[in-house]
């Protein structure tokens, strides 16, 4: 592949775009399950920065001052907008934005169940965590998609980062006082778990979107690779936490 | 006063503009007075935004379904866009936002914990009672405001309005049990009975807030003009209320 062939609009994404990755989304959304699985992707995309809202939301209440309220309060705004853009879309493409939200609130409100933050540096490594997880994730499956359905999830992608102050406030309370750094790596731990262990439940539950996960329905079903998916966000997640000073 | 040289950015303000109100923010700012007074109020406005952000977004957990919860969710991120625009107005001055606005965190507090909705239709009441108030508010102060000030309180006025979609809700609940509308009815009263018991905090505590909302600083101090702003925004809100159904 030349340079000139090369898509322009997402540098990070693989340099090949084949299958269904070379059509737009009138031509591939022709097949019902490649429809089935955007509809899913977008449904939990959605759903989750919903979700992703309402927690950061919550925990502005835990900020020490008020411009770190007004920092957690940005974050929530931003998810909020993410997940107008996502709704929009799914009406636009003629589906009931609630009907394909609501087989991901389960998982959802099981993760944010099990990783309510108990203070405010665990809300920051939560925030980072989840904002750098769900950029990993709209990376790994934008190439996996249409053109139209890729466009949108890497103008998602690209106004994510906005966690960036969460890593400074956590590099200064574990300069101040190294014992926080251990109990933040353990904290740092259990969401990943539980994030995979909610995902897992996803991938379990809804084949279609599953299958596209691993690389398009069009190239067939590989349920190894989707282990090398998570395996692949779980490392770059770890490489984070590691230059936070969270060593797993 | 001829149509001619009427402001056309505010047809709802009062057609004549003098003292403060036909100056702009260099000019008028160069009475330490009215500065502070300016400074107070975007302090004000900027926390309420928050707080009304903060208060919104939890509010959107009780939400019935997810349709609900996102309508919720869009009024609170409003809210955070105008506490954005407030907030980078006080920077533009040379002000620290978060000392601009400390002095009113405790009277948005008192509100806030005195009136948290135990239900959804409560919080629906509180969120379009609270964004009327606020629009009433607006209104009020804009005209007491130099131009440059007053501008950014007239966008910000002209931004409101989300909390429509409740006065539907409320209305349909009513209609399927009438003995909603006469909880509701004292909740709305508890809602305005305790806004005008910090306003009149607030307008105790901060002298040259109050002096400015009561005609400007050039035109002297009136406090039985505070009254009387006070009795229109409890009137609007009665009539309001009464067409909601909600006869106090």
């Amino acid at each position: 592949m030349t340079s000139s062939d090369k898509p322009g609009n997402d540098a990070d994404a693989p340099a090949e775009h084949t299958g269904v990755a070379a059509r737009d989304w009138a031509t591939a959304s022709a097949d019902p399950q490649y429809r089935a699985a955007v509809v899913d992707l977008l449904g939990a995309l959605a759903y989750g920065e919903l979700a992703a809202f309402e927690r950061l939301a919550e925990d502005a209440k835990l900020a020490p001052t008020l411009a770190d309220k007004a920092e957690l309060a940005k974050m929530a705004s931003a998810e909020f907008h993410h997940f107008e853009r996502l709704r929009d879309r799914l009406a636009e493409i003629g589906e009931e934005p609630t009907a394909a939200m609501e087989p991901f609130v389960a998982a959802f409100a099981g993760f944010h169940k099990q990783t309510a933050p108990s203070d405010w540096l665990e809300g920051l490594v939560k925030a980072y965590v989840g904002d750098s997880i769900a950029s990993d994730f709209y990376r790994e499956v934008a190439a996996r998609l249409d053109s139209d359905t890729r466009e949108l999830v890497l103008a998602v992608l690209d106004d994510t980062g906005h966690a960036g102050f969460a890593v400074e406030k956590v590099r200064a309370a574990i300069d101040a006082d190294p014992r926080v750094g251990g109990r933040l790596a353990l904290w740092a731990r259990r969401l990943m778990g539980e994030a995979l262990s909610q995902s897992q439940r996803v991938v379990a539950d809804r084949d279609a979107l599953s299958t596209m996960l691993v690389g398009g329905v069009a190239d067939g079903f590989d349920l190894a690779e989707v282990g090398r998916m998570f395996s692949r966000i779980t490392e770059a997640h770890t490489k984070r936490m590691a230059a936070l000073g969270l060593a797993a």
